[in-house]
């Protein structure tokens, strides 16, 4: 597959991960919830990679569970406000993954208030969520990068304006989620630093395998729906899929290890991209921005038809997220909380990078935009 | 790992399933939502998987959404009802997998009426399903092969009976629910011919990957909390797992197409060990029975020492199921719906087989129990 930039919708495992699922699904393979021989050394491989997760995500393993992904991560958050006696209100970044957005209709339904805030250039203000708080508020969720445009949002900041509305209004905990599937591996953070009390992370978007995921959780206060058969500390149901978490520590920690490396390489790509793509519209900041979404627009070409043709070309873009094109709204929504301007918005193209993408395919790729962009402008 | 008896819990997923799971994984890495040339080859490639997943369960492609295992499968059916307006009547048998019977809780919290209906012996009675029918009943759970004994419900019975009050009261739709994940792959049953509404099914008890189910399902009604990105319209939000489904269809078309040559195998393990273990009591009945699971008792040792005593001796088996050890109720509800005898449930163990058990092993096993039982009673 030469002239994949669509690594911010899946990228491809690593050799490494793929050897380990296998290994270990042939190794260990008891059900950690037995309590025999096989069983019980299942389950300390288990609290191993739950460990290790924790020394790479800098906390304590307690706080980790293993999800089918960074969906079902944001439904444990989510879901554990259908307990609540009482319907309050949520506030969302209006630019969060289609998995957070989409939840706004059973909470609508259930009599929540869904407050969304605006993301104008895909930055949340910081002031903006402090006047969406509300002493009803119970969640906030703020994504830290955005997966279309690639912005990182001040999540540190915005957790600081949470915590000090608790304090000056004596009001109850709100709980500070955030999806950080676009940032694992990819760029520096810390969950600590931050201040959130939960975030979501997917393997498959740092070369590991499919169906996996991280929930990082710090609060006593989530529930599941069903406890099902009590794995994860009850969070979260169903058999744990260990050569899976393997294969996603592993990529993970490749990731960790080789981030600074990986980053540069991507960073002089991204520049690269940047100066050939100058007569082209940039929709990605310059700044407060993940060097592994570039996203521009050449109007008058409406995405799709942009997508075919660099499809046809050998490149594979994204005209906006991949989860976004089954999503009712097509990433619509996303779009108007950024208040980009609505020509620029149809014409929208995303480009998503890795370490495996080369010079030589950014150059082939800047040619073909520049192509298709003179001939139909 | 020798003298493995705790295939209800987990098996070991076949060379040709492993395979397959690398080979797509490498071969099919873009996102099937993306919609450029290599994000509709894995689309095509996933709607294939379906129709051959149809193919193999006997339905059609429609009917098939694929999860994160069976006890996603469960949540998909069940938290269907928080969208309905009104909280109104559940039916579930007292021996579901906790993956069901967890439910209870949330369904109970927000108002809906439980009726568990017991199972004396490990078969639910037709009647007494017909008896905890109401006005006000939405859904009926039933599953088909108990995970714990083993023992095959006569869930056709039982849809013609809900079919009937539905038709003589004139009433709602009844939803009829059964998890069949003990069946699939090891017993011969046909979904429509059963007459059931939606099943589900989880790839690791047929020699597939874990983290990966099937949602069977015929009615327009169901409804996911969240659509996510929208994928498997609309029920299962997150990327799809297509190595996984790959790996889980290569299981399933071995699994179904060696059915009886392994059903006879396990049948005449069966037999010998029952033959072998004629001074132990035998809490499978003979009947109505699958061949995969014999559960016996050896009182007056608990089930978890006499576990103990057998995995020390090299040989896995469980003391109830996996998925009950991690569960608050310790597999004794199911138990107390069975109206097991209380001394002989609580020495409980269960043998389960897969067509890798061979004869050698289940003599060794036989004579291992035996051994203990002698010294113990």
């Amino acid at each position: 597959m030469t002239g994949y930039f669509d690594n911010a919708a899946t990228t491809i495992p690593s050799q490494a991960a793929l050897h380990t699922y296998e290994e270990v699904a042939l190794a260990y393979p008891a059900n950690p919830s037995s309590s025999h021989r096989e069983g019980k050394r299942a389950a300390r491989l288990l609290q191993d990679l739950r460990e290790q997760t924790a020394a790479l995500l800098k906390t304590n393993a307690e706080h980790i569970t293993f999800t089918a992904g960074a969906t079902e991560a944001n439904d444990i958050v989510l879901s554990s406000l259908l307990w609540r006696r009482r319907a309050e209100q949520v506030v969302f970044s209006g630019i969060e993954h289609s998995s957070i957005l989409e939840w706004s209709r059973l909470l609508t339904h259930t009599g929540w208030t869904v407050t969304s805030v605006d993301a104008p250039g895909g930055l949340v203000e910081t002031a903006a969520i402090e006047a969406a708080l509300h002493e009803r508020t119970r969640l906030v969720s703020v994504l830290l990068v955005n997966n279309t445009l690639g912005t990182i949002q001040d999540v540190g900041a915005i957790a600081q304006a949470v915590r000090l509305y608790e304090r000056e209004h004596n009001s109850q905990a709100i709980h500070l989620h955030c999806d950080a599937t676009q940032a694992l591996g990819k760029i520096a953070f810390n969950l600590t630093e931050l201040g959130v009390d939960s975030a979501s992370f997917s393997a498959h978007k740092f070369h590991g395998p499919r169906g996996v995921g991280i929930l990082y959780n710090t609060r006593t206060n989530l529930e599941a729906l069903s406890r099902a058969g009590g794995q994860e500390q009850g969070l979260r149901g169903g058999t744990e899929n260990v050569p899976a978490i393997a294969a996603m520590v592993c990529a993970l920690t490749e990731a960790t290890e080789r981030l600074d490396q990986h980053l540069a390489h991507v960073k002089s790509l991204n520049s690269v991209l940047r100066m050939r793509l100058k007569e082209v519209e940039i929709l990605t900041p310059h700044e407060h921005s993940s060097p592994y979404i570039l996203t521009i627009s050449i109007p008058p070409l409406p995405s799709e038809v942009a997508e075919r043709m660099l499809s046809d070309a050998g490149f594979c873009v994204s005209a906006g997220s991949a989860c976004a094109h089954n999503a009712r709204q097509k990433g619509a929504a996303g779009h108007h909380a950024m208040r980009l301007d609505k020509r620029l918005a149809e014409s929208s193209i995303r480009i998503s990078f890795s370490h495996h993408t080369t010079l030589h395919e950014c150059e082939a790729l800047a040619d073909a935009i520049l192509a298709i962009h003179r001939k139909h402008r």
